[in-house]
């Protein structure tokens, strides 16, 4: 079939809004009409030719939402006529990984998908012949997509697309890396680097878990308004700190964090959130996506005392499993998207919303088909 | 009272055996004869005059085995006549630390015993009217010593002191690293790096919980004979790796280790501790101690994709509650302390037991006074 999507034809460059070929799905694939997407900066990193595994040309995008409208043989999991969220970690629920119960990291596919390739090692997309990969096994910035079954979450259908597609990526990171991955309990103490969409989803989900002091640190003071709409009690500008920030934070959490999070990808931060843990118990997860190469430090003390150093991707959840669950929780109120999703773009302007980022305006755009 | 100890007068120095006073016990105080102490790295370390914290004069020594013999006002647990191990950790199981449940490293006389001195801010050891240092709050190199209440394990009489006072520090660290802090569980792959004393009992606690693939690195070959007694199921030489040791790990491993512990104090060890890990999952606990002002480095990849880096301190057992369970277990031969005590001194030999330290003899020694 001729689909509408907006190809990465090479790094650096705008997308290019294109009519490209797409196959039928194959044996454990469905098609899925993608209704919305989410535009991260994963996409933009990539695009920009700094990910030392990005691929041209490739569709881009990873948190989408859309309907299923035709399954491949084999397909057991869905019909057409599911409402979905198509999953960049995928859960197989028969591999190694999947049955530790200690990771989400699902191997199933990986191999693969980190060619920009179905699991058979061939594409779907192409245009006049020329093969385009897929990206991060998603591809949400095409009105139509071919996923493997295990890469896709069933959702309730009164969900409205345009919001649950940030599920796909940034709501589940956050609030998955405070519940999976640190598991947060009531009443703890927590530290959250950089407030953008990560940072700010994090905050719900200790607010949600709750946590008594939740300290933010951005060295942009106007992120102090809306961290506070989502649960922040503390707002630290390292800028406006006289000092060691480190120092400062262990003051004023009366020891030290629980819980601390960096949301940003930078290595001196990640180290301040380590050492600003508490002593015997703190834990520190990176979520941040460091650029290629750089390194974190720390003195070995820092542990021997106690301290835990960990990290999380999507939210050490489970996506099939979890995915579901996030979508019933915004539903029911229990956690906030929609101030999140500050611009609601036609897919025509998908560059647009890449503007909007790169110029810090948005927290998060969604593109709608 | 006048007692017999081994002073360290100056760093770099062979301790001094001379007769020191030794104050009576005050409130909350215990006064103990020390049957045995064990000689440990941690006492040459501070020794030699490499440990920042170092004080002197000191009297050394933290590994030891005794009997009450008076007990100062307002002493509940302990009366005349118990056996006992000192605790260079104590349990005070009323602080902040201890009520976490979280941690075993109880603060309540952090202060004082860092600066030398008991919990009323003096020492109860003097020669001359000079004072000498309290060490570690501990002082087993004296065959008298004052201890904190809260820093005395309390243990079963028929437990024999040159065995069991290996329990009061390295027995401890190494077993506890397995069962309190990794938590090691049945089936799991666990590699351990260094087989001194402490690597040592970390494989015989892994070996203890089940642990399937005990792997033991270590670049001194004639380690393997003693290692695959206490449980060793395969010796890797560093040195006789072509190669990446990362990689030949990894793959002798099965995708890596459940578990990974570094047992030298080695920062480039550290890492390749922590890298050797399985993704998704694996768990690194750094006990060794590395020089003051060394730091440790990695990717953060390495943590963001499922691994988690950690330490230990006392084996993460609060002294008090787990130590006299330890001695059970050694009195049951559920653990072998035996074959780690390779030397046995009169007290008027400490210097030697030193010195067999430095030379690689021993595994342990202990002096009996």
């Amino acid at each position: 079939m001729e689909v509408k999507a907006a190809v990465a034809w090479s790094a650096g460059k705008p997308l290019s809004l294109e009519t490209v070929h797409l196959e039928s799905p194959k044996a454990g694939e469905v098609l899925v009409e993608i209704k919305a997407t989410g535009i991260c900066h994963t996409d933009a990193y990539t695009l920009s030719g700094a990910d030392p595994e990005g691929l041209f040309p490739a569709i881009l995008g990873h948190e989408g939402a859309g309907i299923v409208v035709e399954v491949g043989p084999d397909v057991k999991s869905l019909k057409p006529g599911d409402h979905v969220i198509p999953l960049y970690t995928p859960e197989c629920r028969q591999c190694e990984y999947c049955l530790s119960m200690k990771t989400n990291l699902c191997q199933a596919i990986r191999g693969t998908q980190g060619k920009g390739l179905m699991p058979d090692g061939s594409s779907r997309f192409s245009k006049d012949g020329k093969m385009i990969h897929h990206y991060m096994g998603t591809s949400t910035f095409s009105n139509y997509t071919v996923l493997p079954e295990i890469a896709v979450a069933k959702i309730r259908e009164d969900a409205p697309f345009e919001k649950v597609c940030y599920i796909g990526c940034g709501v589940t990171t956050g609030i998955g890396a405070v519940i999976n991955t640190a598991k947060v309990e009531p009443g703890s103490r927590v530290v959250v680097f950089g407030l953008g969409g990560i940072g700010l989803n994090v905050i719900q989900g200790a607010k949600m878990v709750g946590s008594d002091m939740i300290v933010g640190v951005d060295i942009n003071p106007q992120k102090r308004e809306i961290a506070e709409k989502f649960g922040m009690t503390h707002f630290v500008n390292p800028a406006e700190i006289e000092g060691d920030l480190v120092a400062y934070l262990v003051d004023l959490t009366k020891g030290g964090a629980d819980y601390s999070f960096e949301c940003i990808g930078n290595v001196q931060v990640m180290r301040q959130a380590l050492e600003c843990c508490h002593k015997g118990w703190g834990v520190s997860v990176i979520i941040g996506v460091a650029s290629a190469g750089q390194e974190i430090s720390t003195r070995p003390f820092q542990l021997v005392t106690g301290r835990v150093w960990k990290g999380s991707a999507f939210g050490g959840a489970r996506g099939r499993t979890d995915v579901p669950k996030i979508v019933d929780w915004y539903m029911e109120g229990k956690i906030n998207i929609d101030d999140l999703i500050t611009h609601v773009l036609p897919f025509e302007q998908i560059n647009e919303g890449f503007d909007l980022m790169h110029r810090g305006e948005s927290i998060r755009s969604v593109v709608m088909f």
